[in-house]
């Protein structure tokens, strides 16, 4: 308790009544604008999305995770040699320090991988002393951040491996960010296209709008606290289900097709029971999803069993889909490609969260930073509409 | 990614524009209105705030933290039965996990309290796994409410203990939840005095109207994320310097005091040089802070150097103020009390804002509980300002 509280302001909010100068927002403040950005948009609408100036899925096309990664977080794509040091400055950082990596391989083998992300960054965070007030030599919070995106990975996979009983592979300075993932994943090498596919995957989910998580670090980070706290706060926000989703419902829809071995008659069975075909039709984008559309294309490019069965049964779906509700378009959804692409490059389905949050992280981290550069402390009311006090407490005899 | 999150509609939140439909809320939502409560309000232009139906502090002055936090989290005061069901429900869930209380001892060595203590209540979700889609073996999220408050003062006394040299203290199921904690941090059993005055704090600070921590834990878990990850991000907002503030300031005021040898003289030279004296004035109640208040005579009502010391150098203050500054009321503050109470029960001066967060921890997780019996997803929107897009992503080598 402390002086730096501002109460709400009495008469204004109570009984049920919202008093003068006071706005009652809608609910879920749906509709409500409360931040300026420049980190980027959503045009739902038309079908795209971007980071600063950049088509999201351009910067995908022609661009590495970590030039990207430098236009959100600094502002602007890195120049070649701009390029190689930011790179060599992530590259630099994989590794997790000595408490963090004996908290991963302590917790992993008991809870889930996003829960025991959530509290390796907590502890990374608390191990390198990042403090509200910040502390020379815990780095400026743009060294912070760099630190944080590089050693997510580590901490991700290092917990996975630990999980299920093997050793953790040590990170290489000589990989980029997405083939180290994989290298640390497996201990094997990721062939160049599978790098690079998951590397397109990780550019486009950075950053897709104001959302729950980013909210909820803005808010936190708001009040000045430390990044590992508006970090942590993001992370449990993605992973509720109304946010974040289950990438890995893709898989586990090719799983069912396949015991059918029919994808025809097991969407007719779907349809006829009235379920949701996981994975197809598209819920937010007027049009097509312009995550979906690259990620297709970069699906398709992917040679290996997954990418020819998931072609496969996405035509018998979306044919028979067409057959029994015409009319509608009903096409494999961004969630179905990204299963697909993180699938094929070797991230095992239980990590698809997590993975994802490794690549919004840098989108968490830009709108960190822009909060904390122009900041306010984000701090709404809430209407009491309980009993009206004070009643007197009785005493535990009478009660 | 996933289909489940709903991107920000187009043409309304970009160039600047706010369409059709759309509300821009004031910088920092304040004065807006984000949810309807039956927690408890602040009126403070009566220096007046209540839990539910009744007065905050009537209830410090009539009942136990357990009975209260029974009141916040289960809608009504306990009948005798009840009220001893509930306590030793708490009591008999105080330890810590076995990994959870080793990552206490690994990590307090190396960071601050806050920081590891959400660190560690993010561990205990993790091992106990608290997940967004409840498992029916980790309990209903009341009980995980029950185990996360029973817990809590644990893990932090042990974080302390381990930081200096000492064993951790195991908890005690014939104590209530104060003394317990000073049993925990000491070793020594508190007598009633102390154990009663910082339980009468304890029960001041577990909820103050709507802040910024208690909107981050409705925030995320709007998205249906576990308990451990609303808490973590209200820990971390806590943890803020707009929010939380420093009830070890006043203390350290009280050194200086000490040090310069003369109360008087000591506020006439901070004057002098244009300091605020903390630990002095009021900032939010229009008239008395009724924490402040009741605090002062908990404060009033300890023996003690530190009460005895801190009581002589208020009258001298205020006296001296008064002479400084004619027609202004400068009184000590609820920080000021604050601190004298923890600090003479034998709490130590860096686990002050911890030990707040120990309390408002039963305000934030009857937040979540209301949140959650109500949910909508908390999602607003943010307004592009950036440059237009799309500008052509330029190849790295002409970058």
């Amino acid at each position: 308790m402390s002086a730096a509280e501002e109460p709400v302001e009495p008469a204004s909010v109570t009984d049920g009544a919202v008093g003068e100068g006071l706005l009652l927002a809608p609910r879920g403040l749906e509709g409500v604008v409360v931040a300026d950005t420049t980190v980027g948009d959503v045009r739902g609408k038309e079908g795209f999305y971007h980071y600063r100036e950049y088509s999201a899925t351009d910067l995908a096309r022609g661009r590495s995770f970590e030039d990207v990664a430098h236009l959100l977080l600094r502002g602007r794509l890195p120049g070649r040699a701009e390029s190689t040091r930011f790179a060599s400055e992530l590259a630099g950082q994989r590794q997790a320090p000595g408490a963090v990596a004996m908290i991963v391989s302590g917790l992993s083998a008991l809870g889930g991988p996003m829960e025991t992300l959530r509290t390796a960054i907590s502890a990374l965070g608390t191990e390198l002393k990042w403090q509200p007030v910040l502390d020379l030599d815990a780095g400026t919070l743009e060294e912070q951040v760099a630190r944080l995106i590089a050693a997510a990975p580590t901490m991700l996979a290092a917990g996975h491996r630990t999980s299920l009983g093997l050793d953790p592979v040590a990170p290489r300075t000589d990989l980029g960010h997405a083939a180290n993932y994989l290298w640390m994943l497996s201990g094997t090498e990721p062939t160049g296209e599978h790098a690079r596919a998951l590397e397109q995957y990780l550019i486009v989910a950075i950053d897709h709008g104001f959302n729950a998580s980013t909210f909820a670090a803005r808010v936190i980070a708001s009040t000045g606290a430390d990044l590992a706290s508006a970090i942590c706060g993001a992370v449990g926000a993605l992973a509720g289900p109304l946010h974040g989703g289950a990438p890995g419902r893709a898989l586990d829809m090719l799983d069912e097709v396949r015991a059918t071995g029919d994808a025809s008659e097991w969407v007719r069975q779907a349809v006829g029971r009235g379920d949701r075909v996981m994975g197809f039709g598209h819920r937010v984008y007027k049009t097509d999803d312009p995550r979906a559309v690259f990620l297709r294309e970069v699906a398709r490019g992917l040679d290996g069993p997954l990418a020819a069965e998931a072609a496969q049964v996405e035509k018998a779906v979306v044919d028979t889909l067409r057959e029994l509700k015409p009319g509608r378009s009903l096409y494999a959804n961004v969630e179905f490609y990204a299963g697909i692409v993180m699938g094929s490059s070797g991230v095992p389905r239980d990590l698809f969260t997590p993975t994802f949050a490794i690549a919004r992280l840098v989108g968490w981290c830009a709108n960190v930073l822009e909060q904390r550069a122009d900041n306010r402390l984000i701090r709404p009311l809430a209407r009491y509409v309980g009993p009206p006090p004070p009643v007197p407490v009785p005493p535990l005899s009478e009660g």
